[in-house]
């Protein structure tokens, strides 16, 4: 009989990602196309159709072999009734009835879940379930995400709204925040803070090669090239650097008090920065945090990379299925 | 058979409680002696002794009916080993094995946890247990401590720190904080930030009834003084305590974020101002944080009052006695 697969879709602002993975993580086949963000739901619901039977038939795969397909996507989420609440990235979606749709288009069992928590539970499923209970999860890139793994278990809230560590406030006389509030820790230590200061800081006058790096257009500057300027030596993009650590490391610090997590895994575009990053980060913690949760605590780049969502999706389906069948057995 | 009772001690900085309860939370004797902070460790712990002593010839108890011992201390607590391992409260108190000193005395199972962790375990078992899987319990005192019930277990973490909101970080540029951090939430939104106000208020100057409240004794000023105050109109009073609330407000619009917990529960000392704190409070989670988190909590004073330590002591020997229970059948 030939393996049972399972199907992960990762919905973005900006993009569609499928991945057709076995129950070990392992991906076999992928689809990718950009989300049509402009138009109205069902618009973007058709391409993810597409997408998926484009990875199906790319993997030269017979739905009779997908045990189940997991979708995770940006947003606030609620997942007893396979709804998209709501989506900062997905403008004009309430209440979105993601699963049925899907499940109605192919018949397979299908499971919604918030990005950045599927993520978590990704991180743990197929990284480190058997040595860690307690684990945390912080996507870095235009804002800031996160998963907790709570006992073994992915901790979602009441209404799967968890997790909204991005929305802690860290600094109450900080920015203006997109969610509304002020001095969210995602103002201060996301892509966009990064951003904002670097063009706040060239406004000045500061004398900087990111822009050559972007042949003069200021609106070209993102964290990548930032990143780019300071592994070439230039001190303004090391600073903005050292200063993204900083605050990182005070909501990190945050986190380490809340809950003395045994591991806390950093995902994301701006995490790729690693150690340039990740040090300035740590030595914060260690400065700001209870000691005996500073020394419990391990605190480094997360695994799984950009197929954090997919991989994500696909983990929290065996984990749901997993629970179906212990339940099944209990009756 | 004579039903079988717990025995709950509330060990603090300032008091040692005791109660003698029945299974059901009902309180049939009580003992209170002061902790000889100043004394060493061993002082305080024939302190404790005397006191449960008390309180069993008080009940007129036979030792026999004491099915366990469970005692709340202040400060960072592990529990597997029995040890307080350090508390701002007990200075000089570093991986005290309290749990086997008391054990070993009166030959009872003992069960040793964080004072505000064991605080939310007991407002959940005595209280919400039926209704409600996920609650965040905030003491608002001199500091402020925290305990997290996540899908009905307390959540401890992985060195039993876990819950030790009152350090998390809301304004970075906030005052020093005792921990070594700066602009804690506790520094902020507790009966010492409160205090420290007042008296810097009253410094420069602003005319209030406090003054007369104290005799004329600035150092006498404290959290339930301007309470007094505020109750009989004072305007400063009446301010300091809705800037209190503001700050209390900002912290709980993180925790709401982080955890989409279905209650919050506020006990300690300064919540005793009960809506006068709790209505400002309530009004800046509903600005500051997620419509979908805002929309499912419910912020209320907690239950327990000041028996939230023994009460607590006692629910967590009846949970872990269930635990121990459950485990052995499954053997």
């Amino acid at each position: 009989m030939p393996e049972k697969l399972i199907l992960g879709v990762d919905l973005g602002g900006t993009k569609i990602a499928t991945a057709l993975a076995t129950t070990q993580g392992e991906i076999l086949a992928r689809g990718y196309s950009p989300t049509p963000v402009k138009a109205d739901p069902s618009a973007v619901i058709s391409s993810i159709f597409a997408t998926v039977e484009k990875t199906l038939s790319l993997g030269k795969i017979d739905l009779s072999r997908v045990l189940g397909i997991g979708v995770a996507a940006a947003g606030i989420i609620d997942s007893d009734n396979g709804k998209v609440a709501f989506s900062p990235n997905l403008p004009g979606w309430r209440d979105v009835p993601l699963r049925d749709a899907i499940e109605q288009r192919f018949g397979i069992s299908t499971y919604l879940g918030n990005d950045a928590n599927l993520a978590a539970l990704g991180e743990w499923y197929f990284g480190v379930k058997k040595r860690v209970a307690n684990l945390i999860y912080i996507t870095v890139s235009t804002g800031i995400g996160g998963g907790i793994i709570s006992d073994g278990k992915l901790y979602t809230g009441c209404r799967g709204a968890a997790g909204e560590i991005g929305h802690m406030t860290i600094d109450i006389n900080g920015p203006k925040c997109n969610c509304g509030s002020t001095g969210c820790w995602e103002t201060l230590a996301s892509g966009i803070a990064l951003t904002r200061e670097a063009i706040r800081q060239i406004a000045q006058g500061t004398n900087t090669s990111i822009i050559a790096l972007v042949g003069g257009d200021i609106s070209k500057i993102d964290a990548k090239v930032i990143f780019e300027a300071a592994k070439q030596g230039d001190e303004l993009a090391k600073g903005l650097i050292s200063r993204l650590g900083y605050y990182l490391g005070v909501g990190l610090a945050n986190i380490v008090n809340i809950f003395n997590p045994e591991l806390i895994l950093i995902g994301g575009g701006v995490a790729k920065m690693g150690d340039l990053l990740l040090q300035p980060a740590i030595k914060v913690v260690e400065e700001r945090a209870f000691a005996t949760s500073v020394a419990s605590v391990e605190i480094k780049p997360a695994l799984l990379g950009d197929d954090s969502g997919v991989l994500g999706a696909v983990a929290f389906v065996l984990n749901e299925l997993t629970k179906e069948s212990s339940s099944l057995k209990r009756e």
